[in-house]
């Protein structure tokens, strides 16, 4: 594999970086071939985490190298003391099985609050319909705990694009859904479907299943994005 | 009410700052009584939210006053309209109501988010254990999207101090509590409590009372703490 030029992160870069010791950990179990290299900062070569990073890079057959400096360069937080480096990759959604479908999502925080709330629940499949976050911004991969290499995602110019590819029951999360979520039997496959921060769900994407909602209290307008989704899959990965 | 000084905001302020027409809106609406002045955006000036401001403050006695260059000082965020400034307050817990309680939080987004779903969820008492991120800092302000002027707070030096005052049924979420949450009858008042980000509860701490969890996959190491928070008040809302 080519070496990577380790400069800070763009979103134009074709891989990125799991910044950390358990988010490398994570990358190099779940999928080793996408591993570029992985860096080390010399002061955590004793820590024993940093020792199975080493041992999981010799198993798989990635490279390491020892680097504080590169490190500094390209880290946010302080002390960090392994950085995976990861090609890009994505997916194809797996149609026998329930999908999360985030539209247009804007906060990197969500979504990396939802994918680790996925893994909690069972769900390995989702769908994020264009323009949204860069999932493999690090402070995404950061948030999601090392959760992002163990589900399956996929981009999609238009939420029509994916409907019309996944023939399904599709649950739509609405501030003036007709349906209480607890009272609705799930049957897989099926999707669960979210509108972002500001705006929700359109109408025309509203109508393209059924209405569902999450119950509160009316003194506040709506959830957080990511509590209503880890709500939503919560509740419906019950049954 | 003096005239506060207009700076970037630093925890040691005796006031703070609600960033945006809705947080200032929610602010005049709950507690008139603490806002010491608003700053509006001549650029805003004829946004139907900013004359709800502006109508608010007149039925309050608040001053308001027309400055692009106060705001531009103190706020994080481009084109903010409207800043409401407003004396930092204590609050006594009601006894006989359910109580959040935060054992030591970090993380100023998920203290916010927490706040949020409290009122989604009817809990109106938050008590922070010592030492914890600053509640009046404006990030969580904003994230609480003016769910913070609903509910009373009060800080502790020790959980301790927390529980003697309060005797009741206490629910500790621990990831190896022996009670799925579901499975409990909440009788109110009663506390949930939840550990920090990190470390999670102590285990004197743990054993203050009855140790309860959410089900998640074996895959997820741990919840996120907003989003174990949330789906705790969810669950036992439902009495």
């Amino acid at each position: 594999m080519r070496d990577p030029r380790i400069r800070k992160y763009n979103k134009k870069f074709e891989y990125s970086y799991a910044m950390g010791t358990f988010p490398t950990i994570d990358l190099l179990k779940s999928l080793p071939n996408i591993v570029m290299k992985v860096l080390i900062n010399p002061l955590g070569e004793r820590d024993p985490q940093v020792l199975e990073v080493i041992s999981l890079c010799k198993e798989n057959g990635v490279r390491y190298e020892f680097s504080k400096e590169l490190i500094e360069k390209i880290s946010v937080k302080e002390n960090t003391y392994t950085v995976g480096i990861f090609e890009k990759y994505r997916n194809q959604l797996n149609e026998k099985e329930n999908h999360i479908v985030l539209f247009e999502p804007k906060n990197m925080g969500n979504i990396g609050t939802i994918i680790r709330s996925m893994v909690g629940f069972g769900f390995k499949n989702l769908a994020i319909i264009k323009p949204a976050a860069d999932i493999f911004d690090p402070m995404v991969v950061r948030s999601t705990m090392g959760s992002l290499f163990k589900i399956r995602f996929s981009y999609f110019d238009t939420y029509e694009k994916y409907s019309e590819m996944f023939k399904r029951d599709k649950y739509l999360f609405v501030m003036n859904g007709s349906n209480n979520i607890e009272e609705i039997e799930f049957k897989k496959p099926f999707s669960l479907i979210f509108g972002n921060e500001s705006t929700g769900l359109p109408e025309n994407i509203e109508n393209d299943g059924i209405k569902v909602k999450i119950r509160h209290s009316d003194e506040l307008e709506s959830l957080n994005l990511s509590v209503a989704a880890s709500i939503g899959m919560y509740v419906s990965s019950k049954v």
